[in-house]
C-alpha cells in the first residue's frame, strides 16, 4: 500500500510536470506542499489507508478533539485549528461545563461533540472525530491516550509524553493494538528554522558538531499551577521545557546520548519550589564524541540552541518557543519565514494520516519514550551525582 | 599617603569646578579621565608614591619591558603601547636575537633596553624601565615575575597567572617583599562592556542573578604550539580561555564559588590532543544560590557570557576576545564604544602606579591566585567525577 501510494504520488507529480525527486526536497515550501496536497486530494478521493482513515471528499479535514482546555488548547491549538488545511477543531473534552459552553459558542462545536472525562469513551461512536489531542497535565497522558486509542482514534499527546518510560510504552502498545497512530506534540519538527538546524547539524554543513549548548527556561508565574506539583508534572522545568533542550541536542547531532551527568541548583526561592527543581544543568556524550551542555529553569529565562562545529557554528535564539525564532550561523543569518507552529504540526501529522503514511520517527510515541527515558536519567544523574551510562 | 593623595585629587577636582563624587562615576569617559590625569600630572609633578615610582615630569610615561615576543606581544601589546598615555614600550626581553633586531628597528628601542633571559636581571639597573610585562608560556610566569620583582620592577603577568596556586603565592610574596605591585593581564576589567555587565550583575539591575552561562573556546591551529604542551601550558583550553569563563561568572555575581562539578569531553581528535583536554564543561555554585554552567574548547569556537536574572537578562557575545564586544539585555542593546583592550589595561594599571595607588583587587596577583585555584579545582572535579567543595 505504501509503495502503491508512493507510485501514485510520483505519477501524479509527473502528470503535473514536476520531477519525482522534487517531492523529497526539503526546499519544497509549505505552500507548495499545500497546493500539491489539494490537487492530490481532488484527484484521489476516497482512498482508504492502512490505518483506516478515510480520505473522503476532496478537501476533507480530519476532526480533532482537544482533551483539556488549558492555555495551550485555548491560546494556541484552537486558534491554530482555524488556519489548518488538513484538520479542524471538531470536539472538546473538559471537566468544566462553563468552558464547554464557551467553546461551543466560540467555535461552533455541536453538543454531541462535547465530552467530559467520564463520557469520553463514547467518542468511539463519533465519526466526526478522527484524532484526539491529549493536552492534560503530564500524569494524565497515559490514561487518556490509551482510552483514545481504545476508542479507535489516532492520538496526539502533548510533551513530555509521560512521566515515566513505562507509561510511554503502555501508550505505544495500546495504540499499536488499536492499529492507531500515536504522535507527540513535537511541533518544532515541522518548523522551518528547526528543520534548517537539523539539516546543518546532521549534514555536517559546518563540519562535525563538536559541542552543543541548549537551554530552555522561564520564570514561572503562579506557584499553585499543576506544573509546580510533582505528582502531576513529574518534575519541574526539565519535564516542561528542558525536554526541548534534550530534543535540540539530539536532533542537531542525529544521535542518541551514551552518558549523562547532571546537577541541581540550590533553591533560591525555596518557598516557591517546594516540590520540583528550580534550575538544573546536564551534559550528554554522543557516540561521535560530540557533547552537549544544557540548562533548564523555572526561575529565570533562557532559550537557545547552539552548535559549535569544526568549521563554524549555528544557533537559534529564541530556539524553542512559539516564535518567531531567530537563527544565526558563522556565515550569516538564517532567513526563513515564521509559521504558526501548532498549525504546521497538526497539519503535518494529519496530512500523513490522510495519506495513509506512517508518521515520521521524530514525532512518534517511540520518540517521546526516548526523551522521557533521558529525562529520568538526567534526574537520576543529578540525584546520585554520578555519570549514568545510557544505551545510546 | 593614600588619604593625602585622595584629598589632593578632590581638591584638584573642586578647583576644576567638578564635584568630588564625579570621579568615582563609572560614566566618566576614558577621554575625560585622560584629560583629568594630564592636568593632574601637570599640577602635581614629582610626587613620590609609596611604591617608589616617580611621577617625574608632566606627562612622563612609565617604561614597560615586554618579556616574550610571541603574538600577544607583537600583535597586541606593542601596537597598544603606541596608543597609551601612561606607559610606553621601553624595552624587550627575548631569547631570539633576530626578533631583538626587528623590534629595535620597528619601535626605536635602544640596545641597552634589550635583554635575553640570561641578562634579564640586569634590568634592575635600567631606570628607563618601570614595569615588566611577562608574556611567556604559563610555566615560566613564576620565575620571571619573581626575577622582575627582585630587579625592583612592578610586574604585569599574563593570564593564567601560573599553573598552580603555590606558584601564584610565591609570585605575590616576592612582589610584596620587593615592595612592588603585581598585576595580572585581566584587560577586560578596563573594558566598557565588561564594566557594564559587572554593574548590571553586581548592582542587581535585573534583580538577583539566578544562573550564568559562560563559554570561551576556539579551534586551535598548530598542534605543536606551546599551548598544546601540558608542561608549558598546564592544561588545554581551560587554562588559556576557560579562565575568562571562570572570571565572567565571578565578576557578574561578585561572588566566589563554593562548589564545582566538571566534565571532560571525549577526544574527537586524539592525534591532536595528546596532552591536554579538547573540550570541557564545569558548573559553579555561589553563596547566593546563583549557579553557572560553562564550556571551554580548543576544537570549536564559542564566546559568550550570559546572566539570567529574576527580572530579565543580559549577555555579551562576543564576550572575551579583543573586541568589538557586543552586548544585549532583555531591555535592549548595550551601546558602548569599542576601545583598545590592551591599551586601556596597561594605561589603567600604569595610571594607578603613577598615582601611587594600590591596584584594584580585580587585577592583582591575589585575583590571579583565586582563578588558578579554581582552574585546578575544575580539573580535580573533572578527573574524579566528584563535586568539589571550595572555600568560597
Amino acid at each position: 500500500m505504501h509503495n502503491k501510494s508512493a507510485n501514485t504520488r510520483r505519477d501524479f507529480l509527473r502528470h503535473l510536470g514536476a520531477s519525482a525527486s522534487a517531492l523529497s526536497l526539503p526546499l519544497l515550501s509549505y505552500a507548495d506542499n499545500l497546493t500539491y496536497q489539494r490537487e492530490y486530494n481532488r484527484v484521489h478521493s476516497l482512498v482508504t489507508n492502512p490505518y483506516g482513515t478515510e480520505l473522503g471528499q476532496p478537501g476533507r479535514k480530519l476532526g480533532i478533539a482537544l482533551v483539556g482546555l488549558g492555555y495551550y488548547s485555548s491560546g494556541r491549538l484552537a486558534p491554530a485549528l482555524q488556519e489548518t488545511q488538513y484538520c479542524r477543531l471538531a470536539g472538546i473534552v473538559t471537566g468544566t461545563p462553563a468552558k464547554a459552553d464557551e467553546w461551543m459558542k466560540k467555535y461552533n462545536i455541536p453538543k454531541e461533540n462535547v465530552y467530559d472525562y467520564k463520557t469520553f469513551d463514547r467518542i468511539a461512536d463519533n465519526k466526526d472525530i478522527d484524532v484526539v489531542y491529549v493536552v492534560l497535565p503530564n500524569s494524565m497522558h497515559e490514561e487518556f491516550v490509551i482510552r483514545a486509542a481504545q476508542a479507535g482514534k489516532h492520538v496526539i499527546c502533548e510533551k513530555p509524553m509521560a512521566i515515566f518510560p513505562k507509561a510511554c510504552q503502555n501508550m505505544i502498545d495500546a495504540c499499536k493494538k488499536a492499529n492507531k497512530q500515536l504522535a507527540v506534540g513535537y511541533r518544532l519538527h515541522y518548523e522551518p528554522f528547526t528543520k534548517e538546524v537539523i539539516r546543518l547539524g546532521q549534514e555536517k554543513v559546518f563540519g562535525p558538531v563538536k559541542f552543543i549548548e541548549s537551554s530552555d527556561g522561564f520564570r514561572v508565574g503562579d506557584p499553585k499551577q499543576w506544573r509546580m506539583k510533582k505528582a502531576m508534572a513529574g518534575g519541574g522545568p526539565l519535564m516542561d521545557v528542558g525536554i526541548y533542550a534534550v530534543q535540540g541536542s539530539r536532533y542537531v547531532t542525529g544521535e542518541e546520548p551514551i552518558s549523562v551527568t547532571a546537577q541541581f541548583s540550590p533553591k533560591t526561592e525555596p518557598q516557591k519550589f517546594t516540590e520540583v527543581e528550580e534550575t538544573m544543568f546536564w551534559q550528554f556524550q554522543f557516540p561521535s564524541g560530540a557533547v552537549s551542555n544544557s540548562t533548564t529553569s523555572y526561575t529565570a529565562g533562557i532559550e537557545r540552541l547552539r552548535a559549535s562545529c569544526e568549521k563554524g557554528w549555528f544557533e537559534l535564539s529564541p530556539a524553542f518557543g512559539y516564535g518567531p525564532l531567530k537563527g544565526m550561523t558563522s556565515k550569516g543569518p538564517i532567513e526563513l519565514p515564521h509559521v504558526n507552529h501548532q498549525a504546521v504540526h497538526m497539519d503535518g501529522i494529519c496530512k500523513d494520516l490522510l495519506d495513509g503514511k506512517t508518521l515520521p520517527n521524530h514525532v512518534t510515541g517511540e520518540e517521546g519514550l526516548k526523551d522521557v527515558t533521558l529525562l529520568q536519567a538526567i534526574y537520576q544523574a543529578a540525584e546520585t551525582g554520578r555519570k549514568i551510562t545510557l544505551k545510546g
